[in-house]
């Protein structure tokens, strides 16, 4: 039974803790939050669980084996790593750190003192990423040409992190377990419409190795609220609308190919395949009680989940990269660059 | 009456043909098309329209007064050209011409001529793209902040142009007419996934000289068809959508503000405002006949239309740019560089 | 080659005469309608069609060999009989007359004749429900439950026959084709909210002899145009909305089952099947097309298509016990009651 | 401070005590459940609330206020009357009782006791039914033609009731709600297709004393989702779509009116109105917390809500006659029937 503490009882971590409850290999030994408020709406819905006000006092609480962080991005570093050197197991919140810089160093804390370090990308714990997943393993949608992601909504203005490192990650971590391919250089542009607060709209491209191409349109300035992304493959195209109470995933069968017309020696035909559509049942088991299972099972036999420090620092340094290409008017920045000059 | 001479009749010329035949004050007096096939079909919907193989014989007819020219975009110049040499008012289809260089001298031509030149930007005739017009001269949208297009579907692959010249035309000459903004500058990435074809997938940002910022998704090798258009406004915003059969256009009352919240001095609050959305009923009208009703009156009253050879040179300029920001991975390009240049 | 003869030229005929064009086995000999200005409209679209004022002059006329019936309801007993007396095969519009007596002597002139009479139940030669009548004669769906169909637009109002005649027709020829069931029963209730014109509104229910039952939902008088038709099996479900671009017939792997549960000896349990959803890719030949080819091939095969003369007929022994069950107050018509009578 | 008690913690208690918690004018004293399995998740989530297990103990005591009855239908009548009769104000749930006489009873007793008898029809506290009744209110819609709902899914499969009683009830309840009209006959055909269970589909027509006509359409074994209402009115049309996240209400400017056309003196001509869609904003307040509160509201100011228990009396009365008519195969009957027989 692992002993879970969480960090952040704002508006994430009543979701962790009630992930945990439902989670019959953990249970949730502590939460702390430095608002008393928010302390005592955790101790209405988990009387048992120990309030602490500290954070410092929980991640070193020789009870608790494993920590969740759901703080404000910019204390992510400071309280992982925390709990890293007290041996503690981590889960944290996405994106991992605000700095590729940071989110390296908890890497290699991690990798040092052997502790399962876990990024909270939910969204790949979906029924509806699993079997999109599962479709790209088995070769069913082929090579995969582009994804199109729009990502847009009206609200919430956050004041701490801009459009990019609200929304986009999100896409990051889908396609950083998707994919086998990796990116390359990633172009941004952004803009901002309300002066003094961070960029609400942003269009980003991402370059990948194998050739396939990358966009996201994220906006907090949107009349209606948009989750949808179009993946193309030379075989078949998907269509995952994330508003749709049914029928997220749809795959059609559709393309186009070359035939080769003996009637016209000297060019060569396109062809349109418009073939059926496919929704498949997905599994409406909750993300975040996966992924909270997944994170004990990797403690409990010392294996590395999909969405680890490294899974997390790739999707910190394309982050990076797109706000770096925003302050160069959208030019592309390469991957790696930021990683070597920090 | 105006006389009217079409040159080509292929895809788009027969939808000429019957539109300047529901129009009144307009004859159709010939129609030429180097195919026989095509000349047949023409001759079946048309009698009494003379038919001619050779366009050079149309355009110096002295039986017609006006050429409507739906031929290949590499072929527009030339026909255009003598057209007008010829003393006739012109109506070519868009893109204008393939370079800025020719869309000028054609501008230049017109006017020397004291003749009608009007492009094809047959969508900004529409019930939709009107009433959108209408709500942002009145103010109703308030200042603009962005236009987001998606203009996807399968095919068709052209071979001639790319899916820029192909589909992006038609929001630039919307927003050419929808913003009194101009646009500086124009970044854009492309893709094709079909080797020896021109690019399918391209993404575009057009930065105006107001700091509004619009985005383009054109894309030939999607599963579905996709017309859809958002505009954020200060007060208002917009979503047109063109695969509606009713309710194209909606208008929502929705929006983000500061307000000044004396309890905390230090800081600006966001307030949001999501209040009634509006569907106005739009004209049914068939925007193309009341495009040639347009042309025929700006001849016979010898007045210019909004969708002149200067609006045409404008969108032919932000094709061109488009086109090479590809060229330099996504760099921007600013509008006027490539007409200098030339 | 067939030679066709069109009666009526108004709404519908132009739509037959153009679908006989397209058909190479058939050629439009002539069109007749009372009207000048309808013959004069034939004239500029079918040149080579002869065309006649009176359709007595037509459906005599040696050259033709088929009669194809396009005019109100009230005539087509009248015409189609003249026609079948002449040596005519007839493809009468839907429904085929306005009463079961008129409808049954249509059906024993042309079997005493030996011609061919087939009733323009278009429908059922889409794709969409070809594709239906597939999944249920393969077995896909497993037994019928129901039928559950909502046809419903604004307008337009008819003056000679009321919103059951005119919309629920199509659906009483879809379950004519699709069902192996027949219906014994129909209760149908109505009204009419503009004084002085036919019920614009009316529900109505089917029993079959098998205890299947479909309901019809039928308005003139909606804000919106709906055509959705459930279809509920005992192994699967379908939707069919004809409004859908794409899509248009939807296969839902859903419904329930008894399980013997055995840890509760004494009650049966309901399990629930959800699964995935299935858009077969559809035919996109013209419906109307492949009807006139259909008509025609029979002509020549000397065969009896589906949607013969008993299969109007059946369709108008719906209809007319619907409206005899309206006159009292929903109370259910048999089937048969009314054709005894007459 | 109103004391309240609820008796029953299975499925729609739990929703109800937390709607209690969330009022500041109520406090949650006490829940009654037979399973000791619900008391602790009642006790884990309400720790401060006394738990019973026998309701009796709960309607008579002295620390309770007003009683709310979260239990099978057929529990209703016996559980409400003890609490009126130990002098409790009562909220139930709807259906009201499982027969007319026993829900007259209860107006009886708690109009002889003075006491507050709340139906929980918790529909007509949404955002949406307010904002209708506030059109039919204002005359916006002008006269009613009709109410179309269609009220379908997939499960659950009540065992107790029909599905008549399951989800018809909710349409009955809105429209006494909004309509000033009163039903003055219904007829209903329903089936079952899973041997030895309720009738799970059924069609019912609501005939009222101004002619207009409701309809329902309610299913339990469905495809998918639907909870989609038309309101046809003399000036204007509304489509209430509950499954829809935002613009749940459209209001059409949509009809068709007569026009006398002095061209043809004979007959009246129909004109069709086009206009535009409006959806109002509507309110985000929980319905069930505007209900709670309006109950104590109502006990504390002694006056008589809305869905009070005369309210729920005339519910239960559609009901009895729609489940009399399907046993008539469909025969109307007349309200009132019931209620004298009984």
């Amino acid at each position: 039974m692992i002993r879970v503490g969480i960090v952040g009882y704002g508006y994430w971590g009543p979701n962790l803790a009630r992930a945990v409850a439902e989670t019959d290999t953990a249970v949730l030994e502590a939460i702390s939050d430095y608002s008393a408020a928010a302390r005592e709406r955790a101790f209405r819905r988990h009387p048992s669980a120990r309030l602490i006000a500290d954070w410092k006092d929980l991640v070193t609480d020789p009870r608790v084996d494993a920590v969740m962080i759901a703080t404000p991005v910019a204390t992510h570093f400071e309280i992982a790593m925390a709990a890293l050197k007290a041996g503690k197991h981590v889960l944290v919140e996405k994106p991992m750190a605000e700095t590729v810089t940071k989110a390296a160093l908890l890497v290699d804390e991690a990798q040092a003192r052997n502790r399962v370090l876990m990024v909270d990308h939910t969204f790949i714990y979906t029924g509806a990423v699993q079997t999109i997943h599962g479709l790209i393993a088995d070769g069913r949608l082929g090579d995969i040409y582009y994804y199109d992601s729009t990502r847009v909504n009206l609200g919430l203005f956050q004041r701490d992190v801009n459009v990019i490192w609200d929304l986009a990650v999100h896409d990051f971590a889908i396609m950083d377990y998707l994919f086998a391919a990796r990116p390359v250089a990633v172009s941004a542009s952004a803009a901002g419409f309300l002066p003094e607060s961070p960029e609400n709209m942003a269009h980003l491209s991402v370059y990948f190795d194998d050739g396939a191409l990358a966009h996201l349109n994220v906006n907090w300035l949107a009349p209606v609220k948009v989750r949808q992304t179009l993946i193309g493959g030379s075989k078949r195209m998907v269509i995952y609308d994330d508003m749709q109470t049914s029928e997220k995933v749809k795959v059609y069968d559709r393309g186009v190919a070359f035939t080769d017309d003996p009637r016209e020696a000297y060019e060569r035909m396109i062809s349109y395949r418009v073939g059926e559509m496919w929704a498949p049942a997905l599994s409406s088991k909750e993300a975040l009680v996966s992924e909270v299972q997944e994170f004990v099972r990797c403690i409990e036999a010392n294996v590395t989940p999909y969405n680890d420090g490294e899974s997390g620092l790739r999707v910190v340094e394309l982050l990076a990269a797109a706000s770096h290409s925003t302050r160069l008017r959208g030019q592309p920045v390469e991957i790696g660059e930021l990683k070597r000059a920090s």
